[in-house]
């Protein structure tokens, strides 16, 4: 593209709600342009952009043999309510009511729309098996749409959904799609890491996020040191380093003790002395799918140097949504105290008793009466846990679960997810197929996403400097970048012109900057956008016989021939190609 | 593809709901899936067709310098607000509701987002022109979804909008646009003509349509014989080939006769023994934008044979929408009587009378007064026209507006619409550039659309026949069907796999039909879905030596040696392809 004729506008200021890199370079880059919380126009260099990465991926599904449709993206009511999920899903899934007053949601994931597909066509396991897949726009009504694309309402998302006769093919359709999504992020050229996850709301029992790393990530990932192993933090173990001694001293006699204004782990550990792996915390929760419904109160402890993970609650319960927090109010109604004076003792609700715990012994938690503690406490003695787990979050230098080495701290962007589904939507659909053995079956699913846009803009977050993107040549909206100094020189516009040309015949995407502006702003927009190669092209070069070729990543600038030039790009756009 | 490994199913059975040929053999192939009225799953083969057609498209409007971006689906309201469309627009925008209250609509079309995308970034007359495109999904809440991909709710659409600094520029534009569309359905292999056309809500005073020519086309369009003129009907200035000769008779003192049951201008006709264009009938309409809140009705009279243009009037009042005929209520209300028996005498609102009726003398209309009508009726004296014009359908034999030849009539499917739009956005909204001159100017606009799903479907409308579709190479969804007869014989397997992989390798794609079924059934799916050429490979013709390929248009079989398949296939494909 000639800038002269294309439309591209860059912007010197970031705008004010842009918090992190990726997002303050793609609208200064005109990459994106907000209409609504949430909801972007994406310019022409970031459609290339995102083309581009939609094609990489189609080729490694359909080299596997998946099988491309498209799923509307207005659906009815009907089929959301089969799997429960139309209350289920909750605020995120954006409903609407058409002319004749019918209820429909706009697509926020499509396992409902595609089992109702399959199960209307497949009769045998004859027709098994298969992989479907799409690449489309969605919408979730994102509570707090903030970075951007990063958490977008609008976001375009490739959703692809296997189904199999038996557990052994869904497991081999769930490896395949591994090896298709590690392809894809190493074709991408992204640093990117595989971690366990959990399956959030859409069911199943295994499941597995692909994660680009990048230090502004909203989910932190603890990878072992010594092996393979990786999870999100969400569902990571937690295994103490050091755990605490088994106990020995002698139960001492529980005593209450005032504490005016200690309602703070932090507060209370230093009027105290005590360390605060060795109080105990109280939380308080409501493991219900229909808190505003139906609360269930139940109470999580832990040791004041841990934190809780809800997902753990989540789990335990068998809920479809980590479990929320109870209110300051809600606290009070059930204790009689504020949140910083609770503890279990008493208490006539569930009490799940993180591991750490275990071990403790004379500890102090909250009287339930505030500005009161309790001194000594036992549990067997003075409370009983009605469970003891892990309801920790792991964190880095705990032990790795597969017991090789300590875990590391990371910060990635996930963009990729891939689940087991098992028969979890096929059983309530009743998405059936006649076995070999002349019974009817429900379908093995799977399902596998990733964020077509959140990954584009993942990239730059991962590959920026402080001058602006730095685009891998995988998905750059074009691949160099013709810097045309003085347009008005015949010589130079002259061979500007042929150089493009010649590149865009050889299937080389070429941006050329063709307007009339000082070589400061275009280098400063050269940097900004971030095609990988750069090339001045000015009369002052040429009557010098070299001409600069800038590399975008390193900003290594080498002086070429004028005659050399097509050789020397095509060359470099060869060895950086995988 | 093969069939074995991919997601096809074909029904034998016609859906109830389907009406018109290419609706039922979309379903029939397993091309589309209704989810929802007006709302469809694309099947495989369909998105196939759908992507190759895109693929056409982008191509064209890329080689003229259009710039592609992608727009949200999800709008806020304050932009169609600006507008005034918000409310213009009706019950056809999908309005929604999100979690915070805010309004938005599911885009129907986008001239106010991408207006709004422009205004932000231009600010001189150095930025224009420029043309911005998108292809998208879009949803209308269609009152009477039907006809499958034709008039369905959700839609796959490219629109463009072109932005000029004047009305000349615009018109290049337009020009451009219009040759565009002119070689993507020269590309498409498709019948079609262009006409002139009505601009809707749409706004501006210039349009063309591009219709695909098919007997059940929803638009009927006029034709003349004679030279280039061709229209809607819509819009066709309907020319009387013979006129009513200029009155002579004496005007004769008017009267009411009693017409008991005789309500229509036929029961009249036979009644009175008069012919039906010397009668004069009576249409009653809400010229009103809101008929729900203020019904503003108007007389439309014509002569007895000919039918009132909506559009016309519509035109005639300015109204952003065709006007609604009264209810029978209405017309009493107005009238004192039911429609079959109401007149223009005695009637104090707008009367339009089309000049068709401007030449009758002492001619019949109804009484306003249940089963009486006044004979003897004589516009002047008995009452006034508030206009004279043109009112009614243009039809067949029709003298063409263009004084050249008659007029023959077509049906048409629309599938693209051009427009030039002027100032009608720009101003409302604002969108201003600064001119050489150094005043701010509002930017021309022009907007131009082409309906993506609903052209592949017009092309299956205008080519099938008795067994199934016929699809031009251009948009197959694969270009050679092998049916491979006996999957069971390894020679036959072993020659189908290699022609299949090397007609991939050669470009051209392939469906191969390997499933263990009888070659009739085969037979008769390969015609239902309607791949441009096939090849019947078994084990039976291959020991003969002689193969069958058959083209699907034709039906046309030949016999060819194995060896010489794969040249022969390859030189098929070439002479097809544009």
């Amino acid at each position: 593209m000639k800038w002269s004729k294309g439309y591209l506008f860059t912007l010197k200021e970031a705008p004010a709600d842009a918090e992190i890199p990726s997002h303050i370079l793609l609208v200064r880059g005109g990459y994106i342009r907000k209409v609504a919380p949430g909801i972007f126009t994406y310019g022409h260099l970031m459609w290339r952009s995102i083309r581009k990465f939609e094609a990489i991926v189609r080729e490694e599904l359909n080299r596997r043999g998946c099988v491309e449709i498209l799923m509307p993206m207005v659906q009815p009511r009907e089929l959301w309510e089969e799997t429960g999920r139309w209350k289920e899903m909750g605020e995120g899934l954006q409903k609407l009511k058409n002319r004749n007053d019918h209820d429909f949601c706009l697509g926020a994931t499509h396992e409902e729309v595609v089992t109702d597909y399959v199960r209307r066509d497949v009769k045998s396991y004859r027709d098994l098996p298969f992989n479907l897949y799409q690449v489309q726009t969605k919408f979730r009504d994102e509570i707090r749409p903030r970075f951007g694309l990063m958490r977008g309402r609008e976001f375009i998302m490739k959703d692809a959904y296997s189904f199999d006769p038996d557990v052994a093919g869904a497991q081999k359709s769930y490896q395949q799609m591994f090896e298709a999504y590690t392809d894809i992020f190493k074709r991408l050229g992204a640093r990117f890491r595989v971690v366990q996850a959990d399956s959030g709301n859409i069911g199943g029992n295994q499941s597995q996020e692909f994660h680009i790393l990048a230090d502004s990530g909203e989910d932190q990932l603890l990878v072992s040191e010594s092996s393979d192993f990786a999870a999100n933090i969400e569902v990571c173990p937690a295994i103490d380093a050091q755990p605490a001694a088994a106990p020995s001293s002698e139960l001492k006699t529980m005593e209450e003790f005032a504490t005016p204004g200690l309602r703070t782990i932090e507060a209370l550990a230093k009027a105290t002395g005590t360390p605060a792996h060795q109080l105990v915390k109280t939380m308080y929760f409501s493991a219900s799918d229909e808190p505003a419904k139906k609360l269930n109160p139940v109470a999580v402890l832990l040791r004041g140097s841990d934190e809780v993970n809800p997902v753990k609650v989540k789990n335990h319960f068998g809920l479809s949504n980590p479990p929320l927090l109870l209110t300051d109010e809600e606290v009070r109604k059930l204790t009689s105290a504020s949140p910083g004076s609770c503890g279990p003792v008493g208490l006539n609700i569930p009490i799940l008793m993180d591991k750490g715990v275990e071990n403790l012994r004379n500890y102090m938690v909250g009287a339930n009466k505030d500005d009161f503690h309790l001194r000594n406490v036992n549990h067997g003695r003075d409370y009983k846990a009605t469970v003891v787990g892990d309801f920790r979050m792991a964190r880095e230098g705990d032990l790795s679960p597969d017991g090789k080495g300590h875990l590391k701290a990371f910060r990635g962007i996930e963009v990729g997810h891939i689940f087991y589904l098992g028969t979890k939507y096929s059983k309530k659909m009743e998405a059936n197929y006649l076995a070999q053995d002349q019974t009817q079956k429900p379908i093995e699913m799977g399902c596998y996403g990733i964020g077509i846009t959140r990954t584009v803009q993942a990239v730059i977050e991962q590959n920026h400097d402080k001058d602006g993107i730095i685009w891998p040549v995988s998905v750059a909206p074009y691949v160099v970048h013709i810097a045309l100094l003085d347009p008005d020189a015949p010589e130079a516009r002259q061979l500007a012109d042929k150089l493009y040309d010649d590149l865009m015949a050889k299937g080389i995407d070429v941006l050329m900057d063709d307007r009339v502006e000082r070589p400061g702003v275009k280098f400063k927009d050269a940097d900004l956008l971030g095609m990988p190669l750069r090339v001045n092209i000015g009369a002052r070069g040429l009557a010098a016989g070299e001409l600069e070729l800038i590399e975008r990543k390193t900003k290594k600038t080498e002086k070429v021939q004028p005659g050399a030039l097509f050789e020397k790009i095509v060359t470099w756009v060869k060895e950086q190609s995988i």
